[in-house]
């Protein structure tokens, strides 16, 4: 079939067809969308996809993202922040999460994944070295470890959970309730969700 | 709220969410996407999205879009094209979709859009003068109007048609059936589609 659209177009649908989740149809409308923007809107768009990696860098003690020129993490470093309390999470987005509840003082640590022999993930391949490392040298008293509710998140719970024991290292652990969220009706609650709100039930 | 991501990835975040349809979640899952990635997949983004407009522009015949460097569209210039067979589209991405059945042999004229007071689109907005004068120049014969089947389009239609039987112009027009799509359960159809396929009944 002869060629149906400019060949710069059908590069710029191919290129945005690498994020996440975007097929052909959805890759074309965000195309067409930027063919049809100010060159302003395209040009800071360009800019600051080429220009993150330079811009942005991990977090030496947290593996949190921080600006190029910073030497820590803020909400390591910050003095409010009590280092000897810990939540350790799989990915840096999950800190926004959890910071957003405005709940939590502790600092954090970033695992940079989970446990996943599918996708060729080991315990190597994730910052546990330096979890063990930071629980000795700041004197951690306890770890809440927030890894996803999935099967991956699981095993890396157990496994850091072992870890910790392992290096003979005394410290609270524990992990993110499970039940149900809010807003939920019980009807829609899958079984092991409620199994799981049944068992962390809690006395009125 | 303190800053929880470093700034160039906000930026980025922000940049990414003008998209048609993508929400900060989407947008936060995009960015983090590219600053996982190899810097070689951000820099062909990058430069894909900031080249489009220079290197795409309109057919000044049909308003497709074309190369830069091209002079008028291929699927009008063509030998093996019918230029007395039009068939008119809202938008440049129509053609595609048009192109794509191999069904029609004609030549091709973008609107630019469709007849909507609401978004401020009068038909002085539109390339009907354009078409009047491709009626004419090219001896058209017949034209289908191909605009969507929304109330937009729909009025577009008729006005399209009411301006070639104003221009005085002799012409064969017709417009896309209406009809179940392939594939749909005849009790998930919608009334007024359902009414269309009625009335558009063919003779067994």
């Amino acid at each position: 079939m002869a060629k149906l659209l400019p060949a710069a177009l059908e590069k710029l649908i191919d290129e945005l067809g690498r994020l996440p989740g975007v097929g052909a149809r959805t890759a074309e409308r965000y195309a067409y969308f930027l063919l049809k923007a100010d060159q302003h809107i395209n040009a800071s768009l360009s800019t600051a996809i080429h220009d993150v990696h330079a811009l942005v860098k991990t977090c030496p003690v947290t593996f949190a993202l921080i600006d190029a020129d910073e030497d820590v993490s803020h909400l390591y470093s910050d003095s409010d922040r009590d280092k000897q309390l810990i939540a350790v999470v799989e990915e840096p987005l999950d800190i926004v999460a959890l910071e957003r509840t405005g709940q939590f003082k502790g600092t954090y640590h970033v695992l940079g994944g989970a446990i996943s022999p599918i996708d060729g993930i080991g315990p190597d391949q994730l910052h546990i070295p330096e979890l063990l490392k930071r629980l000795v040298d700041d004197e951690v008293k306890e770890i809440i470890i927030a890894t996803n509710a999935s099967v991956e998140g699981e095993s890396t719970a157990l496994f850091l959970q072992r870890m910790v024991v392992d290096a003979g290292i005394s410290v609270e652990m524990s992990r993110l309730a499970r039940g149900i969220p809010v807003g939920v009706d019980l009807e829609y609650a899958d079984q092991i969700t409620l199994t799981h709100a049944l068992e962390g039930r809690r006395a009125l």
